[in-house]
């Protein structure tokens, strides 16, 4: 992997290359201080330990049999997009579903639209108590009662040491992984919460957490040695500096849920005390048709990470007797979409909008290894330097409370608050 | 349509009603503007008279004869959302997909997924001259060809009066619509460019225009008696504030295209000069997992902006003995879906984050109808308010002359700037 800073700096929020050198030893401390929670397993520094802690052949086994046409991994947040995101880019063969929301009509729909005599469900839960999740267990294990298919023939479970789950999958003999401790789910996606689809769908475990180590190794004392840290030292800068959005911008379809997984990891770990930037999910080259206007031409708040990967198949644009369009003919989709890539990059940096480039050598097991596994240290990098907490969410276990007292699941103060909606309507 | 800004006021930005009232006369004159530009059908102002002026039966008759399996709609930006916001929500039967981007591996996978025998092309360009989509269209003919299918007996254009797909239109005696005059493509939902792909996927037009004429009838001169401009005075004081990003989270998953939709239309017209707010897409309940840690405590540079359907189907969920999860047996997942919503809602104005809530009575062609003519008047609102070229798009136009430069299609100065890249890599 490799990540181009150039344009990240003398743009319109004023970074240098000698602040980035002065933050530098600030880089070295926050490596140290990483690799003291890497050591001894602490809660959250513990992900960065994924590559070597991750056993990819507990996963094999608990897939070692099934050969479905559809896999429904039940789960929400780091528990889906993760698995989702590797599922999207490399899954082939097999038609991955994630049951990550709980509207009814949207359910409903992808219960009909699977044959669920063909079908894998895992469902993922580190506590076992997610509603979501669970309900969305609970609709499906019914649906397959009723089309007369064993569920516990077709389900892995993959959640905590104990818990609701556990039980469950000890009582009817499932296929059981369990979540590692210390890894939160948004940092999830190299262990077995990401791993399970990821094998179904046939990708190469191996050269996945080979990636992710490469990017372990390339960990070092200095954002100049380190790719990953180039990236969360960038970023934590220009966020000082004012800007308050990255938009992640990859050149790539087959990418589009990174953009989606990349904002959970970057919202919900920094995003605290009042402080956090804001990650805005974008696609080259369609995007430059709609929200390029705002980052070239808006407010000078935003840092735009332009992902791509170095090669890639193609595909020849036939010759045309259109008028005007003789200049495509001859040339690729693949020639289009690097000129476009390249004139987004200059556009933005023409206008002084900062920019930074990430590449992978191709959109494969070892470079998603490498992208996912960077993104997590530069998000841990970014969090040391801006000294937030950042394995925590408390402001997602309040409406999660809230919505558990509103159910009747039992007290809790903050269902209290909902009642009290103020009103201004106008129909 | 229902907007509630109750929840906008009093928050962390400082909104009061006063100020509301205080801007309560600019909105009557911004109103005075917009209804002079209708009346002179002036550029831009025109897309506010679709609901009256797009005529249905021509978009039928273009349809007529036709009963594919799938529908390839060929256009980019403004050329595909509103189509796809429309299909996503309300389509049923038929497969609709949108080539809007030059991904060569993706659009490849595409090709080989639909049987071109049972395909219906449309082309979707105002000048006949955009880059991305000529050169797919002439990739989706060459396939057509090359699979031994007739593709001018399913191919239907949507363009400008005259140029190349137009001629092409001629030529071959293709059904050709019209994009209509002074209505650029974010706002051309409800035209023939967005009307297209919903006829052949079954919606109901009439119901859809009825909706938009709905709306507009509610424009008036004060935004405390118009839903649309409820929505888009209230942004505006928001964003003067300092809510740099709107943040729109609606809980369907029918809906999701609809906040990409948003996204181009807010983005493009808004983000000029300097200003503009920043759209971020979110998903309700998902992103309650992911997003809401930011949105709660993170800076308080905010709106977030629910929507939701008040009625849509249910499925309930089974009783279980799975330990303490008794609760949600007997109810239903769209109980917990309401139960989130009005958690997430309350547990953003307990933070002080403002939020507002817009509810439509069904996703249903009517209350799409009504919701994408609000969300364009109310963004045609914002412009006059803040002073900006709503129906412009300067800085698309730079990054389009720099890739057709790169690939050889013309002198462009744009061009130049792309080979002076300033690197600093990290690998």
């Amino acid at each position: 992997m490799n990540v181009d800073i150039g344009n990240a700096l003398d743009g319109d929020l004023g970074l240098t290359r000698g602040d980035l050198d002065a933050l530098d030893e600030r880089v070295a401390d926050a490596h140290d201080r990483i690799e003291r929670g890497r050591a001894e397993a602490e809660h959250g520094y513990a992900a960065l330990n994924l590559p070597e802690t991750c056993d990819p052949d507990a996963v094999r086994r608990a897939a070692d049999g099934f050969d479905p046409d559809h896999l429904l991994t039940v789960g929400i947040g780091g528990s889906a997009l993760g698995a989702a995101t590797l599922t999207d880019a490399l899954g082939s063969g097999v038609d991955c579903r994630y049951l990550d929301n709980v509207d009814p009509a949207w359910v409903r729909a992808i219960l009909d639209d699977v044959d669920l005599s063909g079908t894998v469900v895992n469902v993922v839960s580190r506590s076992g108590t997610t509603a979501e999740t669970l309900s969305n267990f609970l609709v499906v294990r019914e649906a397959m009662e009723s089309a007369g298919v064993d569920w516990t023939d077709r389900t892995v479970v993959t959640t905590g040491e104990a818990g609701n789950l556990r039980s469950m999958a000890d009582r009817h003999d499932l296929p059981a992984l369990k979540v590692p401790e210390g890894v939160p789910g948004r940092f999830s996606a190299l262990s077995t919460v990401g791993l399970f689809a990821a094998e179904i769908a046939g990708v190469d475990l191996d050269a996945l957490l080979a990636g992710a180590a490469d990017e372990a190794e390339r960990l070092a004392g200095s954002l100049f040695e380190s790719p990953a840290y180039a990236y969360g030292a960038t970023t934590y800068a220009l966020a000082e500096r004012g800007a308050a959005t990255n938009a992640v911008m990859p050149y790539a379809e087959s990418l589009e849920r990174f953009a989606e997984w990349f904002a959970q990891l970057w919202a919900e770990s920094l995003g605290k005390d009042g402080r956090g930037q804001t990650p805005a999910r974008a696609l080259g080259a369609t995007d430059q048709h709609s929200q390029l206007q705002l980052y070239r031409a808006g407010p000078a708040d935003k840092l735009i990470t332009l992902v791509r990967p170095r090669e890639a198949d193609d595909v020849d644009i036939p010759e045309t007797d259109l008028e005007g369009l003789s200049y495509l003919g001859g040339s690729s989709l693949g020639e289009l979409l690097d000129a476009e890539f390249r004139a987004t990059e200059a556009s933005l940096a023409a206008a002084g909008r900062e920019n930074v480039r990430i590449e992978i050598d191709r959109v494969d097991a070892r470079g998603l290894g490498e992208l996912l596994y960077a993104m997590e240290a530069a998000c841990v990098l970014y969090g040391e330097l801006a000294g937030v907490s950042t394995f925590t969410q408390p402001a997602v276990e309040w409406g999660k409370n809230a919505a558990r007292g509103l159910l009747g699941g039992g007290e809790f103060p903050e269902a209290d608050a909902v009642t009290e909606k103020r009103r201004l309507e106008v129909e």
